[in-house]
């Protein structure tokens, strides 16, 4: 059987697994009529605001199309419109996943914490593979009609696949940056909005029906939390097993038919976890301990302990049985690459646990800023900005470490090969994050449909550890991002010697053009956290003077006699959202092309080229800081929030808890909107550079 | 007459003008008894710090002193020491001024708003021409003693000259980035400390002296934001001259005696400029409109339009008159270099307008901070990180823009032109800093002796303008250093090609070890800027407690009827700013270190310079963005409150004001503690890494 055939054939298990999960998950019980009518009402508002972002977002995809249809021809305009359209549907499943599950979630944790942990989970499952599968398929169908049906050879002389390649990872970048900024500015404004008169103003707790903007922060969790996160996270396994794929077409010469054999392999990769995940989602149960951290990681060891020897068979087979056979003329062996991938799980493994340490409750970095909480709000941000500059060090030195062995071992594919091990447990890591969201949910559910303390109790545990997951997801992502991002910039390298081999490009440090590329990469992660952050603000400055207002129309609402309209604050973050998200995700898209042009003009089209391949390394150095401090950095205020909540320094309503709200909010657009938002940025920079490069050499 | 002697009696000019104007300080009237009591325990406070890190400074400097001596020699060592000592001698002069100036600045301001603006801005005046005098003098003269005096040639055969400017940039380095951050965690852990108790438990005003942290309080201003200022401006000027000086003996090669002139050159304009510094201080006058920040303006406009015929003269005499000569072989002739000299005149004006625009109370972003404090403590943190994030956009496209223009004018040695008419007007940009914690002292010492409202009113307005140039400097300080360290860079790889010719060294950004030292060196400003953060949390919460236990202990303080232990509270932020500033200040010292020592040994020696060489980059691009947030983004927020005192969204005692309290506190470490110890800090690790080469080559 055909290698692709089997890519395929692993792909659909991913998508055979999440139809039958969630008839399961769907049959379960949906809890009190009150309880329905809650949950209908966030689901037509994250609806509402998905058919809104997806609108928008399809103009500009439509003009994209349309310049790539121009400049690289009809199959790059095709890869892209592919890569875009099934981004959009990854997030669109989890969402309407995760709008079902969250009600369901809330009715089974009034039977036990068990109950309510298995349908979290399980719905989080279901996101987790469809966003594996699906990326998955987007790939291996695409190439395989490529190679096998229009028959364009993988060779020298034949660029289309290529470029087909990377249209497609544009397309699932795009969308990405768009629904990961999108949704993040929804959630927070919503979330920081709701808060800020609900807690802070009107004296009401987190998730009271009083509150106008409730069903908004419900409606954020989903299509942030949830529909962001997983077109991010496909956008990254798109990128990262075609940017393998790529660079394994540039680098090896003259192999014929086994360098589509070799091409096939990260997509074999992918499709192998796609069953070890599956196998692990089985083992997320609680232990005696009851401990649900625990229960997570039991799955997550078990997926990533079964993908040894699955890995290890892929290349077996590829290598038809002689690992120690050398790879191509590459000058490594079959075997060197079956390093890489593990070095790739390790290096997973290790920016989970390193962020765990950062933002879990258990350890110092969580606990000093609850601490420096007692001193008031100044010094529990002090403390939190101090944790998020230094969460950056040990994960910066696992990926230092990861980049050496790995190009000791196998060169830049060895990089690659770790990214794509590194991203193929992706069906369990998006598991482990996207049952966050339903736990959030089904816990403002049980609040505002009055249910036992017992339930919301059980809600609140189950969703304590979704924080964690959430900033671990988060880590695993931008880790990865930046070994993909290292290898689309070896592409980039590659392909401009092959596209333009007359032009003497300098990409020494010594040349000023590269570190003025340098300089001006750096900033791009600082100007759009900058934008990321001001729309939170100024999105939730609006609810603040909507849910005044309505408290003012309608004096009943405080004392339940009358109802909020909870659609027209719904709608009027979706507004904020969608205009907010424009400029900054054009930002990565227009910045490669214009320092190209502007430098090339100045000092000339080989400076121009030089300053650009900067411009795309300086993006992943910054970046990589940015993304990484705030997201951890958040992680650790809200848990710090949570620690102090668990009856430490006073619990709550104490001076302390008071801070460590201050701390949370300032965290929430740190963690969930410029954060993460970063991600997809890095790489789009240096896909729109990889396509301008073809573009420029005449499509 | 000899270009260098003309260099030593223009340094001579300002040491001159600063005994002339002390003594017109010192004889100023220093007001009532109980303003001379104060000012006397803030000077014994601020003196028994100094006194006790420059021990501990020593300590260090001795062993380092003694290992160059080992490695390199005994011109080495002795330029180390001139180096530390003229920067320890700098730092000590301007909080002698300072602590005299202060109690006589509150006196003056009791006659009128232009008494006490002159005597506060005289006092700058002295330190800021006494740094760049001092500076001038250390290198003109060391310069001097080994060409005119030993005998060495600046020639390719003779590398002592090189090496002892270099060893004396690095003992200006090396105390100078301990005083700024121990300097910087003394002022801020007082003044975080004292505020946290004082006005948000105790409820008593800034400044009040029933605070048993307020003398502390003081103390800091003037051991932080005036002795470790001074070191760090001494340290800047004298790396960027002495980077201009090495990096012109590197390039030029065979000119003979003309090489020996066109070194001289940098100092001959930094000593023309500090006659027209000079002639600016007495432009500083109210206007009609009574706009302090104008008369300041007004006597920085008139010295940076003075300097431009000054240095254009510096360099018509060393052309000899023809500035359309090629200089040397270097293929550009003077006049570039005169356009790369007023290049650098521009680029400090544009950092000053830019940085007056961010942090200034005339502008949007300050407002927008004001404003957001209205929803509270959160949304005013979330404003000042976007706008701290913002703020590095325009500073860093003046850069590349200067790079760039200046690169094509005249090569590396145009942007060390550029670089050194920036730093020559720091006298006069160090005399519009050094001016702010005079004011801040003399309010202090207003309000603590109890004199009129109007008398503190002045103060105030006196005040504000301080925390706005107190963050041009630093703007110009980083900014500068963005320039000088791309010097070192150049220095490093030209010494490096003549060190070691053999070695095949690959700095192309394709070369995965470039990539590795780009990420290890992007992080030492954060894991830098972490330590000092936490630094800062720790030692104000050992303030807290103090203050506390005082008040426990002595229950009439609050009455007025006992008097708080003021000393025991300064000898206790004494050793805490110590002993937190060893750590972080020997990471940028031995990071290029550990890195060539492992990077080579796992990749090879060729690999270990690559790594060290784009870890030097590294430090350049991520410092420049953590440095320039973290002092705009701390200088806004710092004028947000004043804003609000001004009688903006409720005024003083409002909830708006509470919550720009909170985002001043945050603001406090970022720009007096962690941001401006960055800009030592990246220049630290440029010339380890340039004495580390030579070492390694033999000596």
């Amino acid at each position: 059987m055909n290698l692709i055939t089997i890519a395929i054939g692993l792909g659909l298990v991913a998508i055979i697994y999440g139809v039958f999960t969630s008839r399961q998950v769907l049959s379960s019980p949906s809890g009190s009529e009150k309880m329905q009518e809650i949950a209908a009402a966030i689901q037509e508002g994250a609806q509402a605001y998905l058919k809104r972002q997806y609108s928008t977002i399809a103009i500009v995809g439509v003009i994209v199309a349309v310049i790539l249809f121009l400049t690289l021809g009809p199959i790059s305009a095709t890869g892209f419109i592919i890569g875009a359209v099934l981004s959009g549907v990854a997030g669109f499943i989890g969402m309407n996943i995760s709008v079902r599950a969250n009600v369901r979630t809330a009715a089974a944790a009034q039977k036990g914490l068990q109950d309510g942990l298995t349908l979290a989970f399980r719905a989080g499952a279901i996101t987790g593979l469809l966003v594996a599968g699906l990326a998955l398929l987007a790939i291996a169908t695409f190439f395989w009609y490529l190679t096998a049906v229009a028959g364009h050879t993988v060779g020298e002389d034949d660029r289309t696949v290529v470029e087909g390649l990377t249209a497609l990872a544009f397309g699932a970048s795009l969308i990405s940056i768009f629904a990961r900024l999108g949704g993040g500015i929804f959630t927070k404004a919503a979330d920081v909005g709701a808060d800020l008169v609900g807690k802070v103003e009107a004296g009401i707790p987190e998730d009271d029906p009083r509150n106008p903007a409730v069903i908004a922060d419900n409606v954020g969790d989903n299509v942030g939390d949830c529909a962001g996160m997983a077109a991010d996270l496909f956008e990254t396994y798109v990128v990262t097993v075609g940017a393998t794929m790529v660079l394994t077409a540039l680098l090896v010469k003259g192999l014929g038919g086994y360098l589509l054999t070799l091409m096939t392999l990260p997509l074999l990769i992918g499709g192998v976890c796609i069953v070890t995940s599956i196998i692990g989602t089985y083992f997320v149960r609680l232990g005696r301990g009851r401990n649900i951290m625990g229960a997570m990681y039991k799955g997550f060891l078990v997926t990533a302990v079964l993908s040894v020897p699955a890995i290890y068979g892929c290349i077996w087979f590829v290598q038809q049985g002689d690992l120690a056979a050398p790879v191509g003329d590459l000058g490594f062996r079959g075997l060197d690459l079956f390093w890489c991938a593990l070095l790739g799980l390790v290096i997973t493994g290790l920016i989970i646990w390193i962020t765990e340490y950062y933002t879990g409750t258990n350890y110092r970095p969580v606990r000093s800023i609850a601490k420096a909480s007692v001193t008031g709000h100044g010094t529990n941000v002090i403390q939190g900005l101090a944790i998020s500059l230094e969460a950056t060090a040990l994960p910066t030195v696992v990926i230092v470490a990861g980049i050496i062995i790995a190009y000791q071992l196998a060169g830049l594919l060895g990089i690659a090969y770790a990214a794509t091990a590194m991203l193929a447990l992706a069906g369990m890591v998006v598991a482990l994050d996207a049952y966050g969201p339903v736990t959030d949910n089904a816990g403002g559910i049980a609040e505002m449909a009055g249910l036992d303390d017992a339930v919301r109790e059980k809600t609140d545990a189950l969703d304590a550890v979704g924080n964690t997951t959430k900033a671990v997801t988060k880590g695993y992502a931008i880790g990865s991002a930046g070994l993909a991002a290292l290898v689309l910039f070896a592409a980039y390298t590659t392909d401009l010697a092959e596209f333009f081999p007359e032009l003497d490009v300098n990409f020494s440090l010594e040349n000023p053009y590269v570190i003025v590329g340098l300089l001006l990469g750096a900033l791009l992660p600082y100007l759009f956290g900058a934008m990321g952050m001001t729309a939170v603000g100024r999105a939730a400055g609006d609810v603040v003077v909507d849910v005044r207002e309505q408290i003012r129309e309608k004096p009943g609402i405080m004392t339940y006699e009358q109802k909020p309209d909870y659609a027209r604050t719904v709608d009027l973050v979706t507004k904020a959202a969608i205009k907010e998200m424009i400029v900054p995700s054009l930002l990565p898209v227009l910045a490669p092309i214009a320092v190209y042009f502007v430098i090339g003009w100045v000092g000339g089209r080989a400076n121009g080229f030089a300053a650009l391949g900067a411009l795309l390394l300086g993006v992943i150095v910054s970046g990589l800081f940015v993304a990484l401090s705030m997201t951890s950095g958040g992680g650790a205020w809200d848990n710090a929030k949570k620690y102090i909540e668990d009856g430490n320094y006073g619990g709550k309503g104490s001076e302390a808890h008071k801070a460590a709200v201050t701390g949370d909010t300032v965290g929430d657009p740190y963690k969930d909107t410029a954060g993460p938002a970063v991600n997809p940025m890095i790489k789009i920079t240096n896909i729109v550079a990889l396509l301008l490069l073809a573009a420029l050499a005449g499509g």
